[in-house]
């Protein structure tokens, strides 16, 4: 890799297993037990932290309890929280909790038909309800990210183009989005793909914080991160244990782990503020709730062996 | 990655599941599985395979049948088979098949205390022995890929210098080996060492083919893998549906997998000559056989969707 000398020397990371995570679990987790592991995340060093989303509790009950979450967990000005809104009414019942968070994720998918069967909209409706909540966040002094699903692929539609791509992106940066977020949702993406899509969106882009967001179905995870960081991107979200998914289509597998991501990027000596061993307490936690092995390869190896000191 | 450009068109894959795999299983696979599992990967267009390895059948009673795997695969002017020589013994018992087979490889580890508890002997002493069964091996005008072990780290003596790996990667090479594999037997590799260390072996070794092989313990075999594509590496050595490991220490798991690598590859636009669905056939069948889950995530996810057609 003769870009070595273009990796970042620092990467934030914000932790989307209590919300990507939990959403996923057939079982909802009890309110206490999330409690408990996002406590954990933050006393590994997290200082980003998606914590739930405000969705319908009849289309995410594994969710329904996040203003409980919320309100159970203490705040520190070094740690942002961030809940998933997927419209304005979500943003309506996120407010009676204002001062409990610090960030919204709004999100919709590039293409047409993901976009559909997730939200049952089109791409432009939701682009439009998207920039009401926006807006509305802006006014509340609320920092937004915007994600873009299926950004590397389509399960239904197969290659999404970079503009297209681009162009929501620019939509939802000029609504007022800080922070960009381009989810590879079914893990369709490759590291040669990735590493000129970043390239084009650090040119486009200017001015917003750049997030991947990659998922592992395909075991490329790691190498599309390293393709990103390659590009320079510092900004990336992952999930412990490699929990997580998407509701649409089934089977859609995990988010990267967050501790195997860590692990590779101290290796290569890029800081990243979290303590491995920590991270890996909140994992062996969630995986022991669980009750089954979960798909971070760190939860089995452990770090790297001069690490363990 | 800026360094896409420099990615090969084209890489050789070495399938070495039906000897670090095979051999890496508690139970015996019986001889007629191994043909079987062997030929579906010939037809899955694998060119390299490392078939057995001639080692003393009380210590690796899982290849005891090396000769029989051998006598039993139909010969091609297209597929190299390769079998594992331990030592002189190990080559006289190999030259039996002599015609059964075109190539060597031979095995040292970059770090004393890795081969000793693999081979006990010192690194010198395994050098001193490899240079005379390479010599004869010449004589028999069989090809030769000389490994190095332990690579990019040691679990029991940590850092291994770069200096070092390379030094015993000369010798093997003056001693007249054609080809030169770096094996991170435990996973301890990242992908910026990697990067380096393949520069490095690149400047340092002009003549003689150089291959990598990684194992996938921390869930970063192939952002290591990309980062030696990004230095020009396009010789691999993996295996169908992740199987394999290293005998030490105990518990460590496998092999980068050679479907999650060829669709990796594939999607990068970079041809192997393998055929995924017919190498996911051959993956399938080991794991009917093994009746366990195995570690390739093409396994559960399959090829990426537009390669469905």
């Amino acid at each position: 890799m003769s870009a070595a000398s273009g990796f970042p020397s620092e990467v934030r990371i914000r932790e989307v297993g209590p919300r990507d995570g939990f959403q996923n679990e057939p079982e909802t987790i009890p309110t206490a037990q999330k409690v408990r592991l996002i406590e954990m995340l933050i006393a590994a060093g997290l200082r980003r932290i998606e914590v739930t989303s405000f969705v319908r509790a009849d289309v995410v009950p594994q969710l329904a309890d996040g203003a409980e979450v919320l309100a159970a967990l203490e705040r520190s000005e070094d740690v942002a929280f961030s809940v998933l809104i997927p419209n304005e009414r979500g943003l309506d019942n996120a407010l009676a909790q204002r001062e409990r968070f610090d960030e919204i994720s709004v999100f919709l998918s590039a293409s047409e038909t993901h976009n559909r069967k997730n939200v049952n909209r089109s791409v432009e409706e939701s682009m439009v309800g998207l920039e009401r909540v926006i807006e509305r966040a802006r006014v509340e002094d609320l920092r937004c990210e915007g994600v873009i699903a299926t950004s590397f692929g389509c399960p239904y539609e197969g290659a999404v183009p970079v503009e297209r791509v681009l162009g929501l992106a620019g939509r939802l940066a000029a609504a007022g989005c800080a922070e960009l977020g381009f989810g590879d949702t079914t893990g369709m993406a490759n590291p040669r793909q990735v590493g000129e899509f970043y390239a084009a969106a650090r040119e486009r882009l200017g001015g917003v914080e750049v997030t991947a967001h990659f998922h592992n179905t395909r075991g490329q995870g790691l190498a599309n991160a390293l393709a990103a960081l390659g590009e320079g991107v510092d900004s990336f979200e992952s999930s412990f244990g490699e929990l997580g998914g998407c509701p649409v289509p089934p089977g859609s597998t995990g988010n990267i782990s967050s501790e195997d991501l860590v692990s590779m990027l101290h290796e290569m000596g890029i800081e990243t503020g979290i303590h491995l061993e920590g991270l890996l307490a909140a994992s062996r936690g969630v995986q022991d709730l669980l009750d089954r092995p979960l798909g971070a390869h760190l939860l089995t190896a452990g770090p790297v062996d001069w690490q363990r000191g």
